[in-house]
């Protein structure tokens, strides 16, 4: 992986820890619930002291019985090979407790992985410690330096690339696309994610936030992605960002539409949001939201939207197959909710048959 | 201005020395013919050795009797206020005789304004020498801190904002709309120019390069500068940047176009040429092109093309007329070059009449 790190080698990524102190809840860690959930990585053990003594599943309803406990040396006992950090503190800077635990984390030879604001490798003390005990330094939202302009190599990949798009920002389409990659990869699939985000690339152990790229990078560090998943993938599922709706975040969206060239897209949307949320733009209707998004990439390359992730999770079943049966009809497309009810459905619909 | 600056006041302009050793030519100095040619500030002389005792206008055709000359000693002899860097050493690094002008510049009493890709703020020595003359750095590729995603404010300005947008990269963005604002201010309308790369900082004496910026703030750049130039602006014409068909900076403009939700688009298009430079994309028709814009905008706020500037620069005058009509054919919008013929055909196809 062309990367965030410190030094050559990739993060040792299949036992973790997880450094969610005060905040292992449902509703304010969106990334501890995804990597407890979706990581390619075990999470070994979540540190949290105001929940020590519960599991996983007793606190977030996924995880099972993976163990809660109150310090960094209570969860060397469960053999991490490294730490993620998975929450921001308030503020910004980096609390002096936490220091000692990246410190001892280093000590007791574990890579670390920061979400944080402040990037450990630029820590003089931080990386000084890495170095000596040989330990790697992830920062997930520092870009990789070097990265190129996009050249306009995706369209000619033989690669079934496949971008999650959706009506607004938070509509689900980290979860799709790593639900289309795990159900892909159950029919016997050649498949891969491309983590586009902090919390993909904490699932994944590879990846480039492209909103903290510089702009002109954006599409390139798409390209530099998916180009690297088609080398060994035949289906390369690439986690969208923000949306084309959206006054603050599109250009990310055009950026990372226009280098990953995606053959075909699903298109995320909440039934239950008629508007982006905190902006005066009003979400148009699913069938003309297809046509948009076909018509931004047709003078680039040839696309299709092949189905609709419709994300119900506020909604009692009955309702939420009535919206999918709705949405059905109005696009001719076929839509379902694959975080609740698996990705089969729009895996048909894509044409990720089952490997022979 | 929110700025790029080491201190709070804006750099002095009304009079600068325009450094450009060895790279005053037309072909590789883009920047300083559009500084000598637009800019608000007067060039009173500039600084390349290999040209020294010609004039401006002998060597790049504009500028008439601005002195070339071989040393900044020299230029300060025209009284200068500022000195504007605005071209690239090879390599990357400050040579140490660019480094040498710069301090005596400070020295002198000058503001520095620099499109170097090291930022000179951040130069210890010349910070320092800076702050000891009470000098102003100015780094125009240096985005200001604390930027903020947009907010959706654009559209709901009084103001008339006019963007360019283009086919291609390099298709005479920046130039069109100086051209028009220039010409509305000789209409005697309140109009300003927004600045969006370092050309065109250099040219106003503000702006922020929106695709140096993070790229989840590329919108908010824009916006935030629209807003402060509606304040005391009726016409706001926004330099372009990119274009929506360039596979590397299709993010940029779409973030530009979304940040500063412009009432009315101009068009730009250089006839000879049909793909994007370096891309295998074919450039579509111009009315296909026209209705992208506009569908690509729609969904936010509404907006239309309001006219099409062609760059004729290397056709003959009647070639050039020829497919000037041509494309008010084809398109049936007004279409005009603007920097060749002036910019009224296109001011007045924006409704941007002579004040009463």
């Amino acid at each position: 992986m062309t990367s965030n790190q410190t030094q050559g080698r990739a993060p040792r990524f299949d036992r973790v820890a997880l450094l969610a102190e005060g905040a292992f809840e449902v509703e304010n860690a969106k990334t501890a619930v995804g990597i407890v959930r979706y990581g390619r990585c075990r999470t070994v053990a979540v540190i949290d002291s105001t929940h020590a003594g519960a599991t996983a599943g007793d606190i977030i309803g996924v995880g099972g019985d993976v163990p809660i406990v109150s310090s960094l040396e209570e969860a060397l006992a469960f053999g991490p090979e490294s730490l993620v950090i998975g929450i921001a503190p308030r503020g910004g800077a980096l609390p002096e407790a936490w220091r000692r635990v990246v410190l001892d984390a280093l000590d007791a030879g574990l890579d670390v992985l920061s979400g944080l604001h402040m990037f450990l490798s630029q820590d003089p003390e931080i990386s000084a410690r890495a170095a000596a005990n040989g330990g790697m330094l992830m920062d997930v939202r520092r870009p990789p330096a070097g990265l190129p302009v996009a050249q306009g190599l995706a369209p000619g990949l033989d690669a079934n690339t496949v971008l999650t798009v959706g009506t607004d920002c938070c509509s689900g389409k980290m979860s799709v696309s790593l639900e289309l990659t795990n159900g892909a990869l159950r029919r016997g699939l050649k498949a891969d994610f491309v983590p586009t985000g902090q919390t993909g690339i904490f699932i994944w152990g590879k990846g480039i936030s492209v909103d903290a790229t510089v702009a002109d990078f954006i599409a390139g560090a798409a390209e530099m992605m998916v180009v690297e998943a088609a080398q060994s993938a035949d289906w390369v599922f690439v986690e969208g960002q923000g949306s084309l709706y959206h006054p603050g975040y599109s250009g990310v969206t055009m950026g990372l539409i226009h280098g990953s060239a995606p053959k075909q897209l699903v298109l995320c949307h909440l039934p239950t949001r008629p508007q982006v949320r905190g902006y005066d733009v009003t979400i148009p209707p699913l069938s003309e939201a297809v046509r948009y998004h076909e018509a931004v990439c047709q003078p680039l390359f040839p696309t299709r939207v092949a189905c609709i992730a419709l994300n119900t999770y506020s909604l009692p079943e009955d309702e939420a197959r009535a919206v999918i049966a709705q949405t059905e009809d109005e696009t001719g497309l076929p839509a379902d909710d694959c975080v609740r009810f698996g990705p089969d459905r729009l895996l048909d619909a894509l044409g990720a048959s089952r490997a022979g």
